[in-house]
């Protein structure tokens, strides 16, 4: 290509939103222009990038088996209704009425239109197993789309979907994925690293999220320092933490007016205690099957941590075998349970005295679980305790009740905690950008929209389906953020625009000639070239070069052609060495293979 | 690929809704899946043959010098309002209010978007000429989405967009375009043919349709008989027609009641009058900007002639040098020019007697300005009138008025007409599917969003575009239009989703391990093949080949490898020899040459 062919438009200003670097050199670049909010065009450079981690990603996963389709974004809200997702993703999902009046949803996903297909046309184990993907658009009103291609509201996702006959066969296809992924990633020269996380609201037994450690990231990752062990911070487990419920008190309680103040930040200011001081309370509302059980539970935490809601529902279910449903109680099912005062949000607390609350469970975190002073909510509109004691106000008067205490991990893992591999390493937090994630669903799908198969017991199972994301711009944005430095971009070869820049000093007379005879040679050759054929000052020429990140430069000047050389080089190391004119195709593909070998997958 | 890793859903019946064969066939074969109305999944087979077909559009437009981006579908409202196209498009475009409830267009094309795109970063005739071009998913409200591919909903489009700073830029991009069309088309096997199109919605100055010949298409081509003209209906002009307005009466002007019988077809049968014994009128509106001046015209066609919208707007922009906007008079306008009775739409008529009407200009298509008897409306509710006589009845009653009349070709074509080369040559009417589209834009589009750019003469010009269309979907419909039998369908080796099907009579014991072979043979030489390993009949598996239209298929049996030989077999000639089994590679390959040569464009 000839830079005076296509459209780089590079700035020298960073975009006025932008603050993180990714989107500042991109857009500086010339790589992605923004449309509106979260809505993105992607320029001849950004197209260039993608397009190469397309066919990455388009050869590993065929290499691992997976056939490309090709599903639409127009689809029935029915279909959503039918799997309960609709309301799971609520204003999250983009939703067109048409001429005819019917409501579509703009999919942000594709499992409902995958398994309605496979429903259609797979019937007997015979058919399976079966691996299917596309590279398609997705659509995700994001409430705050921001940091130029992290949150956005329209973007690139390649999705596979797996159909198995056997929980085996699902193994299989996942490790399948996985091994891909890796694969896609190291030729892609990202450093994305496989952590264990929550599957959300895809929903699903097992998943892996594959994140870039990097500042931009909106991950939090907790990784053992013994290296055996990373998760998502909504996933992440601890080891075991002990816990004392047999403390002494440390005073009277004391009840205390706190007028207004019902935030954990508000109240501690207010009675100068700190948050690690006080107990943190949810409520939570467990319901059977139909509803015809219903229970409240408290979860309490202590006050500078965050309650894990996965891990409450599964605490909850450890101690209420009944219960299909476990949330976080809202205002408007709070109102079932009776008027405010009754559960006083804001204000609630474990204590019996003075005012006990109608609770079925209480769940704490085991740092809760502990003697030692604790402020606490005293179940009554503005006001909290002072010294509850667990045994005392607790423990000791719901003996004979119908209430039942339990001690479990149920908040986030933090910075410090031991690892859940209960040898000796500690967890640190650092952050990511979430480039992939695989899960095991099993049978949601196939369950909700009939995707059965006759098995050989000549018995309908549902169909066992994993499914496999990776968000195309993410593996773009996180290259940037990593590789880059205070000239601009520095792409892994693999994924540059171009691999090759070919800059005449001055763009004419034999520096042309030259310039222009290499170009035709490196083409011919298969290397993907670009000659900055622009009337420019060398100087622009050079910091264009190096803000959009190509990883050669190959530098045509009158005086080096006097003596037979072009100069080369490294946009990564800044090496510059004088070559031979008549070498210069094979040392650049010498170099260029040397690059290619670093993004070897191992 | 082994046929067992894919998912070929190959069925007997049609579907119930098929009317064309293209939608029957590529239902049957497993290529496509309707979602819903207008809306389609791609299997596994069609999704090979559009990214066969975006292949050769990617090759062909690079080689042209178009540079590929990618704009999203998401886009906001007001730029559409900038262009005036979102009340153009009306209900055929679809919106998505937002969760900050803002609204958006998802696109029905990128117009709007390249334009709002190229004004923020050119601005220079030295960053001209320049042409962008995307694969990108567009979305259409069709009132009636049917005809399986034909009209649909959401779909793949190639859009390409030229920027010059001259109209020499532009003839120059344009032919390039043309010619790589041209190539596009003949690589992907099938017979397009460009026509003079009418520009429509998108607008511009002059336009090429590309379509191809066949019954399901849609579009009514007209073709002179001497081969040197095509043109859409829309477009097609007619040789030079003689008229005559000087012929006597048939009789004396006849007023008829005629009750509640407004159309053509009503009155023709109540008066017993054939429809090319009648004139159809109809009433336009001419604005001058700013509406300082309107006008009504009268347009006159024989009965059994379409008006062309497009001509009485350039035929009255003759007579009517102020008028800048010229439309077919609506109910909500025409209440701006009175009562209903003063303008009885259904009962309108050319005649000055009884009801004079106050037109400002009367046109006339050649062949309705004739001698001979007319019935035409009477200018009078549920009245028409017999033997109007152009002479007697208007045109010496309007001397000295100031209404002016005028005949002009303002009908649309029909089978029969002479040439508009004037060459002896006589128009033919055939239909075809448009499978792309070729405009001069113009400044239509730069003008409304600001896209300029500096000259060499120091002043500020909009920048002179061009845009230029093709159907994915559309060339895999035409080609399956085109190409089948009674056995199924009969790709073009290059869109083929697979080239060679090799297919054992028994997938065991030494037909398996020959099959296995020859398919790895294939496969290491570079051969697109499908290997059909299921346990299944010949018959069925033969039969299964056919349908999905494999341009060769290798047949590996027993009997034969005992002699040493396989069967070669070419689905569209049903040609097939054996073969030596050791020679099946190079046989295969030579066959492919001579199919892929006989694509190679001219």
């Amino acid at each position: 290509m000839r830079w005076s062919q296509t459209l780089v438009p590079t700035q020298k200003q960073d975009p006025a939103d932008a603050t993180i670097v990714s989107h500042k050199l991109l857009v500086r670049g010339g790589f992605v222009r923004q449309l509106q909010a979260g809505v993105y065009d992607f320029l001849p450079l950004g197209w260039r990038t993608m397009r190469k981690v397309m066919e990455i990603i388009h050869a590993e996963m065929q290499a691992a088996g997976s056939v490309e389709i090709s599903l639409p974004l127009l689809q029935p809200i029915d279909l959503w209704n039918q799997t309960g997702r609709n309301a799971d993703y609520g204003p999250d999902m983009l939703r067109v009425i048409d001429r005819k009046g019917a409501e579509n949803a703009l999919a942000p996903t594709h499992e409902e239109a995958i398994t309605e297909l496979i429903a259609a046309y797979v019937n007997s184990y015979k058919q399976l197993p079966l691996n299917l993907y596309q590279i398609q658009t997705k659509f995700r009103d994001e409430p705050r789309p921001r940091s130029g291609l992290l949150r956005v509201r329209e973007f690139l996702m390649k999705d596979a979907y797996s159909f198995d006959s056997s929980e085996e066969g699902l193994d299989r296809q996942y490790q399948a994925m996985f091994k891909a992924y890796e694969r896609i990633y190291a030729r892609c020269g990202i450093p994305a690293i496989p952590v264990e996380a929550e599957s959300g609201p895809i929903g699903g037994s097992a998943s892996h999220e594959f994140t870039v450690p990097c500042d931009a990231g909106e991950d939090i990752i907790l990784t053992s320092d013994k290296g055996n062990y990373a998760a998502n911070v909504e996933k992440a487990e601890t080891g075991s933490r002990p816990h004392d419920l047999d403390s002494a008190p440390t005073g009277e309680l004391e009840r205390i007016h706190t007028p207004g103040q019902s935030t954990i930040e508000d109240v501690g200011k207010f009675l100068k205690v700190k948050p690690k001081n006080m107990l943190k309370s949810l409520v939570f509302e467990a319901d059977s099957e139909g509803e015809s059980e219903s229970a409240l539970v408290l979860a309490v935490v202590r006050g500078d941590h965050d309650v894990n809601e996965a891990k409450v529902v599964m605490a909850v279910k450890s101690q209420l075998p009944w219960a299909s449903s476990v949330r976080l109680l809202d205002d408007a099912r709070r109102e079932k349970w009776g008027p405010k005062e009754a559960l006083p949000i804001g204000f609630i607390g474990p204590s019996r005295t003075p005012n006990p609350l109608a609770f079925h469970l209480v769940v704490a975190d085991p740092d809760a679980a502990q003697g030692g002073f604790w402020a606490t909510g005293a179940n009554e509109i503005n006001h909290h305790l002072k010294h509850f004691n667990w045994q005392r106000d607790l423990l000791s008067q719901i003996k004979g009740e119908e209430i039942k205490f339990h001690v479990a991990d149920i908040r986030n893992a933090v910075a410090g905690d031991p690892s859940p591999k209960n040898d000796g390493g500690v967890l640190r937090e650092s952050r990511g950008v979430e480039v992939g994630h695989v899960f095991k669903l099993g049978t949601k799908y196939s369950e909700k929209l009939g995707a059965n198969f006759l098995g050989q017991d000549n018995t309908e199972h549902p169909i066992i389906m994993g499914c496999y994301g990776i968000g195309v711009g993410r593996i773009m944005l996180s290259a940037a953020e990593v590789f880059h430095d205070e000239r601009g971009l520095v792409w892994p070869a693999s994924i540059a625009p171009y691999e090759v820049v070919i800059t005449p000093i001055k763009y004419d007379g034999i520096a042309k000639e030259k310039a222009d005879e290499l170009y035709g040679q490196l083409k011919s050759a298969g290397v993907d070239v670009i000659l900055d054929d622009r009337d420019d000052r060398p100087g622009s020429k050079f910091a264009d070069a190096d803000l959009i990140g190509i990883p050669l430069r190959v530098v045509v000047g009158d005086r080096g052609l006097a003596g037979g050389v072009v100069e080369l080089k490294d946009r990564k190391t800044g090496e510059a060495s004088e070559i031979p004119l008549a070498d210069a195709l094979t040392r650049v593909q010498a170099r260029l293979k040397e690059l290619y070998e670093a993004l070897a997958p191992t």
